[in-house]
């Protein structure tokens, strides 16, 4: 039984997320409910992580296991077929050892979130930027985003269902940048919290915005209390980006 | 009474185009008749240029006359509190000499056009690029596309509508460049004729996928025959980006 890994780009808004829900639409049960369709039985759909309501990827990675084989090429087409008109696509696709979990073999995942920095509200990405009017103060969001570099208890930043283990976590970077008026934030990490990029994105654009400082960042840090947080932003701006597996997986 | 600049963006997809038609919505309407609303009097706001159905603009240019005078702050506030749900904002708005004229002063038009160059579907940028599965050749199709800068007739390139004096056209500049999978034509010219960009974006995807040597297009261009014509590009991969005016109008 050949295992596939899948590349999933997705728009998030009609979604309740990646997880499969029992009320209401998830990434995960529209391929795994797809992969019914081409197979006849619908498998287990395993995603190296899961994703917010409204929140898009652009490189979710996948792995599932299909008792018909079929050539990744075949399995895709069949997939990107039928996935219509879920916002949807299979942009790669691969056997791989099946040794290979998407989860668990996944060493990094890497995130972006775009917000637009202008007073007119937004027409052709509605739903995919967070647009905040105020002039916002990159440099600043910059020196504060610096103080969350490396390992840290990121209590203050994680969602009150999260189900992670330890709220103890390594931000491999945290970058903030402006491109005309958009300001977009990258994070890269072998693992996230639940909500930790919208809570870190929320207090970066308090600092933007001057009603922060730059080392309110670190006391928030050092708060490890979730009362320090200012507060979550939206889900429309955040894009899982990619996700890196060991160098045994790559050309597989 | 003042006359008012205004820079506008929009989604083009649920519109007939920028101009005002008899059945069906337009964005030159949808302006007209929230000024209306505002002012109590429906006035013409005249645009730099008419974009087809479905055709997207980042800085699309208008002027108005109101009766009513406004700071222009309040009177882009109040277009784009109450053009909603439509997918128009009017970006930037000020007062100019009332001897402008966004369509008669203008002296370039800038337009892009971006073909995302993959097998898989659309999603996050459905309706707003062009699909082409097959590798395209973006070298091949900027040789193709420098034989048309400089002074033309551009016939082939034509659209049995449009309502231009003459097909003698200067193509300022036209380029192809790839960023990943996108692949971005550029056009700068003093003005366009009906359907010119998407035509020879048409053409340029057949040099990109082989069909067509870069030589077909001058072929094309000299034929001075729509018959000569490859296809047009749909209107989704299209965008207004901006228009220029003479310096005396640059800071009013």
């Amino acid at each position: 039984m050949p295992r596939y890994r899948l590349t999933i780009e997705y728009d998030g808004r009609p979604f309740m997320g990646w997880q499969r829900q029992a009320h209401g639409p998830s990434v995960q049960a529209a391929i795994e409910d797809t992969l019914g369709q081409i197979t006849g039985h619908v498998p287990t759909v395993y995603g190296s992580g899961r994703t917010d309501a409204g929140v898009h990827a652009l490189g979710q990675v996948a792995h599932v296991d299909i008792e018909k084989a079929m050539t990744p090429f075949r399995l895709s087409e069949a997939l990107n077929a039928r996935l219509r008109p879920h916002p949807i696509a299979i942009v790669d696709c691969r056997i791989v050892d099946e040794r290979f979990h998407a989860r668990f073999s996944c060493c990094g995942r890497s995130y972006r979130y775009v917000i637009r920095n202008r007073r007119a509200r937004l027409t052709l990405t509605e739903g995919r930027e967070w647009r905040i009017a105020k002039p916002l103060d990159e440099a600043a969001m910059a020196e504060a985003a610096a103080h969350l570099v490396g390992r840290h208890d990121f209590t203050t930043f994680r969602s009150v269902h999260c189900q992670a283990e330890s709220p103890v976590k390594t931000m491999s970077s945290l970058s903030v940048s402006r491109n005309d008026d958009r300001v977009i934030v990258r994070a890269e990490a072998p693992s996230f919290l639940h909500h930790q990029i919208r809570s870190i994105t929320g207090c970066l654009a308090m600092v933007g915005d001057g009603r922060w400082q730059p080392s309110d960042m670190k006391a928030a840090l050092d708060a490890k209390d979730r009362q320090a947080l200012g507060f979550n932003a939206p889900p429309d701006g955040l894009y899982f980006v990619s996700a890196s597996y060991p160098a045994e997986y790559r050309n597989s």
